[in-house]
């Protein structure tokens, strides 16, 4: 490395903060996506702004990339170190500064863990909603930085809607404050612009969030149905009737069986599919809900209704759909996680195409995901040891992809872009979004330095991979033709 | 006007289409914000997106400021003239595209009135939620260039929080399609980044809105308080309660006495403030709010805590602060509107020291406004035929504003900034933050064509102004300095 950048690092950083030998550098050769490795030049560990900032200076000077980390437990790639780059980790920056019960919002730092805030909210009966699976160990940084979601997201919103206000850093280190306590703020709305920008417009220092009072009483309701078909027909009904669940899950035999078998969650293992859906709020509401939820899954053709006994059932129906994931590698060598989201009355539709997909590739698919909003987790099972099934089993996850895209919906749903999905979403954009995405970039970072070749693919690499744009679910109408 | 430039703009638009005579334009000349008024140098119709570009088109070619225009119903001049600029109306795209009652969302052209957009999705039990007072008139594309609110975004947010998707003509008239029916998109969100942007970023040509479910019943408590503090304090302890009503409306003495002599609409006139405190949603749930709300006024020491006995009543209650502005009108020959946001819980301060600077002016100001988001309308009461009275008037208003960014807050709720606000606005930026507002706008229009002159302060114009930025509220802690 660049004797000169070396030194700068050093006096910017305690030697504490600044690894730079290979056993050191190893555990940062990835994040959530193992399939993707690269070992970082340098990884900087500052636990003060200045700290950063100085970082951030010496890559500026010697125009050296820079990729900021949270916990690595994201699932595209987007943390995937630089050869000759550094990782700037934010892991030392993991103070709770304010939970502030009055203005229910809590004020933390990046590397806070997403599950933390919500212990800490606890004694005041609030708690921050957006769950991702992995909330025990995901940092509140990374779930801005990739917009995550999790199971209750349909009725309380990405992490876009739950945030209030972003400290970030520029590359040339200016702090901008984004957003305020208060509803609607002046200038451009640059929160959102930041929020799922996955590294690439700034270092997020600081993060404030909205905190909800925790729902007097939370409720499940299991549905089995004889087909995939009938439950994503079943999701569309319970909207459309005005219903708004916590969560609404979907299973597909094959997974429900690999869960069972796993955490004997008590599914019923012959349906085709089962829906969990949960609700929450006050009593009474809640009561109300559940009545309507359990007529409308009836008249949706659900072969039968459970509502959970007690919080211990309750519980168990969750474990299973929590350990859906794991339950599944035990039954395959190897298998590959999808994330795409399409709009809900498409469901039945793309369901019925991922499984005729499924027996074309010869490769068995479990789906398993948030119906609600029409995220949807199709496992990919193969084994990597069988010449060729790694391949294949990528081609099938494009094509599903792809599938998305047709019918309206999106090549990501809460995992990001990073590089698992760059060639992916160039049949997401016009080459006119694609420019006005890279002016945008260019606004905060001219040199590109911030996290480089993620989230954002160039025009030429869409160009050389000749992926044509498509966009299927909105026609345009004669007065508004696309060009 | 130079001629190339007229005979462009003919061959793009039919004659019906092309305002140029003095009498024609002057319609145009202010919107809502009377007090600033210039006359174009011409107004573009288009009906088709076609003709849209193609004015656009000539506007770049010759350098002329284009200045996109609604209903012309804002209260910040966003859609003022400019003397060498063209004004391009959207009164023309104005058909509703689609209303789907599955997906609850409707597409429709910019021009479509705000409430036409909930008439037409009546008939499928929806509505959409944001209901800032001009909805009878005023568009959604100016809502979408305003980040308009309204008594109910307390409960269902602003403009941002309820789109789906935009289409955007930039100044080279590509088209871009930015959000998704999908909840999350990839790529950088310009969704936000464009809602509130005052025409500065580009050409909305269409907007996709979410339409909710009307709820089953909606009831307005009506409290009444000793002192204006003590009723600020109660609507802290309202939402405190985790109580999250639908409206939450404040009017003082002053209001109060000038709408119950205009609309008899009941109010205690004695009351140094009521609160307005509509619940809606399922009856339970109502029914049990009611109790809620009317337990917390209580013990916030309400003097007196009303139930809309029947429908008529709850009409009549809000008909007297709907007619607020209008009846303070009656008792004062001119007053100022305005348009400030604070943390809620700086409300019962707030309010004090804006009595002290009414005093300290010698101009009664009349407090009506959406408590519960911190949304403060002070009317400041003066006589323009009195010298000098205008000026303080305008006085006391930057003051207020001064007051609300201090605390934390923004010197604007829901009205924009425009051309009235400007210099206000000074005061909420850092100059980094102002640069990269000013970067960010470059890359969607680096010839500054699009509205020039509002919503955003050149960094010159703050210098001059010699404005310090304050920003309270959040004091900054040791490893996170302002610099």
């Amino acid at each position: 490395m660049n004797p000169a950048f070396l030194s700068e690092l050093r006096r910017a950083l305690p030697a504490s903060a600044l690894l730079v030998e290979a056993e050191a550098l190893h555990p940062y050769e990835c994040d959530g996506l193992s399939a993707y490795r690269q070992v970082p030049l340098a990884v900087c560990l500052p636990d003060t702004l200045e700290q950063a900032r100085a970082v951030l200076a010496a890559c500026r000077t010697h125009q050296v990339p820079v990729v900021a980390r949270g916990a690595g437990t994201g699932l595209s790639g987007g943390a995937l170190p630089l050869a000759d780059g550094v990782v700037l980790s934010l892991a030392r920056f993991n103070r709770i500064l304010a939970i502030d019960a009055e203005n229910r919002l809590a004020r933390v730092q990046p590397g806070v863990r997403n599950l933390a805030i919500s212990e800490a909210a606890a004694p005041f009966g609030l708690y921050y909603a957006p769950d991702p699976s992995s909330q025990i160990a995901c940092s509140i940084g990374g779930n801005v930085a990739e917009n995550s979601g999790g199971v209750h997201c349909l009725k309380y919103g990405l992490t876009v809607h739950n945030l209030l206000a972003l400290k970030v850093l520029t590359l040339d280190g200016e702090l901008l404050e984004i957003g305020l306590e208060a509803p609607d703020s002046p200038g451009y709305d640059l929160l959102a612009l930041m929020t799922g920008s996955e590294g690439l417009l700034g270092l997020v220092v600081e993060v404030t969030v909205k905190l909800l009072v925790k729902p007097e009483r939370a409720q499940v309701v299991l549905a089995a149905f004889a087909s995939v078909e009938a439950a994503g027909a079943a999701v569309a009904d319970i909207i459309g009737a005005g219903i708004l669940p916590a969560g609404l899950e979907m299973m597909d035999n094959l997974s429900i069986r690999a869960a069972e078998d796993f955490v004997h969650a008590g599914y019923p293992v012959d349906a085709a599919a089962i829906l969990l859906c949960e609700l929450d709020g006050a009593n009474a509401e809640v009561s109300e809900q559940i009545m309507a939820v359990r007529d409308v899954l009836l008249k949706s053709g659900a072969t039968e209704v459970r509502t959970a006994q007690d919080e211990a059932q309750r519980l168990k129906f969750w474990a299973g759909r929590k350990g859906a994931f794991p339950a599944v590698g035990r039954i395959s060598p190897d298998y590959y996680c999808m994330d795409g989201t399409i709009p809900r009355r498409h469901l039945a539709g793309v369901l019925g195409r991922i499984a005729e997909l499924s027996s074309q590739y010869g490769l068995r698919v479990a789906n398993v995901f948030h119906a609600g909003d029409g995220n949807l987790h199709p496992l990919i099972l193969f084994d990597a040891n069988l010449p060729g099934e790694m391949d294949r089993a990528e081609a099938l996850g494009a094509d599903i992809l792809r599938l998305c895209v047709e019918v309206g919906g999106t090549v990501t749903g809460e995992h990001g872009i990073g590089v698992e999905k760059l060639d992916a979403s160039c049949s997401q954009f016009t080459p006119e979004e694609l420019a006005q995405f890279h002016a945008v970039k260019a606004a905060f970072d001219p040199d590109g330095l911030l996290n480089p070749g993620k989230a954002v693919p160039t025009l030429h690499r869409c160009a050389e991979l000749g992926r044509m744009h498509v966009r299927g679910g909105q026609l345009p109408f004669p007065e508004l033709p696309r060009f």
